[in-house]
């Protein structure tokens, strides 16, 4: 093994590796769900594990909304760097991490566990959004790794709002401090205004 | 992390996603298989598990009909938007879950809890369908998201016959309320039905 | 949900998702591997656990070769319709399937349930292969879905080779009634054979 | 089943399988960290289990890094024939192994057991190293598999630098006899080696 000495190189495998762990990722999550061995009360059984429920979903949402940024940012970035291949690795460690905290979450949610588990859920958020960062500004600076020509605009458009995401994160982070309740319901907040249409489309209906 | 806020898009990487996605649920399926422990009478313990087998087959051949259904789509759909992603991601959402209440399914099959595990098992189709049809009707009203001159004639019989779906699994879901086998029996029955050749092909030979 | 009535169609998709499911397939057979509890003398329980690396290696080797000669057929089949879909999709169930009977294989070689494990796991095999010849059949014959001016000799050459799979196979099959070390000995054996360079190679340094 | 006869073929279906077992395999690697049950103390509980979320961090950016060399690899090799697809094979069942060892250091490591489940973990890496120089040595003898044209020195150079992979997993290897934690510790900083830039972007830097 050794390190990669091209200084350039195409996205195209790179994408198709990461469309890979995004897809395994956000997969997996189903796995963390216990079958409940009670019988005769299954249904009841079910429905007492709504918290495990709403934690699968809100994962598969942000690692859904996290492909849609993913997609968007190689819309622009043309080529790949040793860099550019670390901190995208660095993002799909996170990404991959991410069934791990869902499961912590799902079972001590409601107990004295919670908050810990409630900071170490919105915490990996807030390394993932960091990681996305630290791509972008890598790749977009002085257009480095973008196409010719590329929009200047768009790209200042896009540092504007992903520079959000740690913000949004950090706060559900601090929330999970004062209650594991009220950290997990920011990070379902979140996921829902993530999932919401797009101001600019907003914008255009108005 | 951000809303991407780009109206329209190319297909493909969502293409390759939603595939990494019904590949990866289609083959973790038979991680719910248990290896039986008895070791004298190995042959009569893995008999007994028939349940087991036939949820798991049942359950690969609905994704798989899901799978094929969803490239049927996108040879049609050629741009994507914010809310083609969110459907897609709702639909791939239901998709992971499959191998949910098919383990509890297999797991309460023939117990008292297995009315409850067959509403489960139907019910997820049912939504599934319903969002397959959602996601159509948004890009394919008006020709949204079609390719230039797409066939307007194809495009009704698509919408025709993709309303049939969620009525189907809706029949599926109230027959496990009589019982928990006839819920699931009418389950096996659809995945045959979709299996055989179309009726199109039917015609064309008579 | 409904059957697709297009009689053809590219086979990019389908090849893609095929691909995805073979590569799940073959990398969740590690989950498998029982991790042993014994501390102080973990050299010796690895060494102990060696049928269960050797089902392991062994069913590897076995997908990965399904894999080239899936990939072998795809370079000359170019069309689709219901009926590969179909095949294709019985075939996937198969590959998906193996990690099972492998399971079961390492747990149970060497016990009185080692029989049955043996016959499961070459079943398993001489389904597969089956497939891959209904798959090949359906497509070549009169060159069905094969490509303008397909090689007719080359056809006919795969259409021989294929053939073998069952019967080798079967033999495996009818060896673990015999005994289940000599079953299992001879899907080893049979996987080697194929790993090993290819007759018409051989023949060419001749 | 049969071994394919033909001599030559394009990698693209070999690189898109490859890419899907990397990919999984990566991201399996989260199903072996456990869930602290332990709820009062979830914090400390999650502190302790540090060793497993390093070999967890260490092997992914391992597999990380030997993807990042296969596609580099594969921006030379263009063609394929039955051996390359064979020693991919035997590369590929080593990368879908690091789960297994990888779980096996993180419940031995600091126990008597670890020396044992270091030199199992490192000895993997060797293994892999040692596929990764066979593979491109098949391909790169005489230009055998390379593009038209093909730039010898940099042939040359990446012969060379893939020399040092057998070599340093080799050490680390070594260095597990001595001690558990010095032959993980060793990995480790091979892992932050190979993920630091290239020698040549800080030479042209310098």
């Amino acid at each position: 093994m050794e390190r990669p000495s091209q200084p350039t190189g195409g996205t195209a495998r790179l994408e198709a590796f990461s469309d890979g762990v995004f897809a395994i990722a956000i997969t997996l999550l189903v796995l963390q769900l216990d079958v409940p061995k009670e019988d005769a009360h299954l249904g009841a059984a079910l429905l007492r594990s709504w918290p495990a429920y709403l934690a699968f979903v809100n994962s598969f949402l942000t690692i859904g909304v996290m492909w849609m940024n993913h997609d968007r940012l190689f819309k622009h970035i043309r080529r790949t760097d040793h860099a550019l291949s670390m901190l995208n690795l660095l993002l799909l460690l996170c990404v991959t991490a991410v069934p791990f905290p869902t499961d912590v979450l799902a079972r001590h949610l409601g107990h004295p566990g919670g908050r810990v588990a409630a900071l170490l859920y919105n915490g990996t958020f807030v390394v993932t959004a960091i990681f996305f960062n630290a791509l972008w500004h890598h790749a977009s600076a002085g257009g480095r790794l973008l196409g010719e020509g590329f929009d200047a605009a768009e790209v200042r458009a896009i540092t504007r709002q992903y520079a959000f995401g740690p913000a949004v994160y950090l706060a559900c982070f601090a929330l999970s401090f004062a209650s594991a309740g009220a950290g997990f319901a920011g990070s379902v907040a979140v996921a829902i205004f993530f999932a919401l249409p797009p101001r600019a489309a907003v914008r255009a209906r108005a």
